[in-house]
């Protein structure tokens, strides 16, 4: 199977100055076989996506979300974190069912192919349905069982994680990873995490974490333990492996040398942050530096969507204002921040983040003939600071062709749609 | 003339408790004749407008920008901001042409017709041009002529503004209104802009300006008059005036005083103010203490699209990670700023902002199928939250439809696209 893509604008992601104005790029199977400019060598492609007003870029890479919390979204906002999670959101999860997380998560993915993500990090439970859903729907992901070591289930979840690992790691054509989903430092002991770690090394895998998400959290952990959440962190052992640490906002001087050191990666959920009061990270710093900074949305429910475009727009934004610097976090730089950082992020920037002869093929085309990305003095200013979800057009993972003309190909939208309400409809009857 | 919207989800903003979850509409002429849940009459119809899946609500109102900068969109992003204003976009403005304003301006209206916005307060020059783009595209404006007083042409500029007014004002059925543009008191001496105010009262219109924008701005008004912007501009006598307040981000404790006692206008900009690093205006707090807070994006060179959804949500989040707190600036108090409170700010209260028998028949329609809007727990929440400018499908203003299914119906947009093209290459042609 081969697929040319041509007459095409490329924002390729391995350096600002091999963006081509007007070029081409090839597909074989499953990997990119060429990129370049100008007009591409007559050979029989099987299909030739024609791509004038259009650009081509990696696809997004969201690397911290809970995918089926899709089924929240708009319920119970603007209320106080702690009303909120108990009285609304966790009473919720209790009533969840298998058959919920899978629909909730084919939404979710419905919802990122439309806004041009093609991975994922996402930690939830009920993950064999993530898995199925992933391996049904063509996209990209890394998944984590959450575990609650201080819960009743710890234990049980942790068993859970172990054989999710064993039974999905690098399945679907190598588009799920499974690593472990410790949840955080307050949620889970100091023993508990080091047992995971060593399971994590022992199965050479990664481990997706909450840290420092709340100064509340940062108090308790430092009060509980004389530390904070992220020397804690270390403590256990945790940062012996690939770490993907969501949300790190509030951190002191010390913390910033413990991440650096162990080459910790961090996931900046700012829309999420902003709409629960969490804070805002010291995105610039730790990119000054030299952390590995990527993009996620968080939940539905603390966003209110999954929409990278966005969220690459509110990061830039919030950082300019915070550090009172309009040239605090450039589009170039953010727009890394949600395609190869985010494959570090997820230790595959060997296989995607950029668009490179032999890398995988997972990328997106987006419309930049629409008002509002019109003039087009800067191609990367206009998709980090002007585009909407719906000027992505064409989705393609791994090779094959996910939604094309916004259309979705690769499953039946409507059948989602649908069992999508009926489960929300349920869960939240009566309440 | 009698269109009938039926079928459909109606939040009116005129009461949070009068939302209706189906019902319909009727538009008679160019205003609203009947509002209701349930069936409609079974009478004669021009226009019948099937709203299953869909919401339909006042047409946003954006109380500051500055059109015809949709040219510069994304021309320069990331520098400081004198930098930015000196090298880039002054020299740039030196050589618009009014042809250049006409066409630039119409691309900014095309996209916030696809945005939703349907009525918006500009100020530039070459006014004229942006009155014609009104009576030509079918939205409501509210135009004022940036007077820069300290500068070569204050007297001249100031001369246009009043011709402006006596050509234009109420033109075009009642769309167009025209008031004064004093730019800012760092622009505009004190006896200017008090000779504005006087014949803003004798002329019997309203006033738009700059006001407190930037640390830069208090500090040097203040070390310059011995007194705070807000009070500097009191002193002029401009609040005898309806004064539309763009940005107020630096206030102190009697600034607050002083704009509650005259019942100015606030036009919140939250994107501008983070992309530019100008900072965070206390709009809880000026919530809280009673004044009219509406929504503007700024030009398109500060933000980077007229998208006031993205607007509203972008302030809501800013306001509650300011404020630690994720009850601050609920989704329907932002929604208000969006719609009746941008009435107030014009002065259009009774005409336009929320949907009721009598008021002119300016309201959006909006598709809430897709995935990125399921479930939908809350309506409000949605538009707010999880919305974006694709979802609005149709746009009426003064009783006209100016957009169906997504075509703009009132202007060929393709003829405006190609002219701003144009005109966007030669003005920075060499540069």
């Amino acid at each position: 199977m081969r697929i040319l893509i041509e007459n095409i604008s490329i924002v390729p992601m391995t350096a600002p100055d091999e963006i081509i104005d007007l070029g081409y790029l090839i597909i074989e199977n499953n990997k990119i076989l060429e990129i370049s400019e100008g007009k591409p060598p007559t050979i029989h492609f099987d299909k030739v996506i024609e791509g004038c007003n259009k650009v081509l870029l990696p696809g997004l890479i969201n690397t911290h979300t809970h995918l089926a919390m899709t089924l929240f979204r708009g319920y119970a906002d603007d209320l106080p974190l702690m009303e909120w999670l108990e009285n609304k959101i966790w009473p919720l999860e209790d009533k969840l069912t298998a058959a919920d997380v899978y629909w909730g998560t084919m939404l979710a993915i419905a919802e990122m192919i439309r806004s041009g993500t093609t991975s994922f990090a996402d930690m939830y439970f009920f993950m064999e349905e993530v898995a199925l859903a992933v391996q049904n729907s063509g996209v990209r992901g890394v998944l984590s069982r959450g575990l609650i070591g201080n819960g009743p289930n710890g234990e049980q979840s942790l068993q859970e994680n172990v054989e999710l690992i064993k039974k999905w790691n690098h399945q679907a054509e190598g588009r799920i990873t499974v690593w472990f989903g410790p949840h955080a430092p307050y949620t889970c002991s100091p023993d508990y995490l080091s047992r995971v770690a060593d399971l994590a090394k022992e199965m050479n895998v990664g481990i997706h974490i909450h840290l420092a998400e709340t100064k509340h959290e940062y108090d308790s952990i430092s009060e509980q333990f004389g530390k904070s959440p992220i020397a804690l962190a270390e403590e256990t052992g945790l940062f012996g492996c690939h770490v993907l640490a969501a949300h790190c906002v509030h951190l002191n001087a010390r913390d910033f040398e413990i991440l650096r050191k162990h080459n910790v990666k961090i996931a900046h959920n700012p829309e999420s942050n902003m709409k629960l009061g969490s804070g805002i990270a010291s995105v610039k710093e730790m990119l000054e530096c030299g952390l590995t900074v990527s993009l996620g949305t968080d939940g539905a429910s603390s966003n209110n969507n999954l929409d990278l475009l966005q969220e690459m727009r509110t990061a830039a934004f919030l950082q300019k204002v915070a550090n009172l610097d309009p040239t605090a976090l450039p589009a170039y730089q953010v727009l890394e921040m949600a395609t190869i950082n985010g494959a570090r992020a997820l230790g595959q920037e060997e296989l995607i983040g950029s668009l490179a002869p032999g890398k995988q093929a997972d990328m997106i085309i987006m419309d930049i003939s629409k008002p509002h990305m019109v003039p087009c003095h800067d191609v990367v200013a206009n998709i980090v600071y002007s585009a909407q979800a719906a000027d992505v057009e064409t989705v393609i993972v791994n090779g094959e062709v996910l939604m094309e003309a916004r259309i979705i190909k690769s499953f039946d939208e409507d059948e989602v749609l649908r069992n999508a309400k009926l489960a929300a409809k349920r869960l939240t009857a009566g309440e």
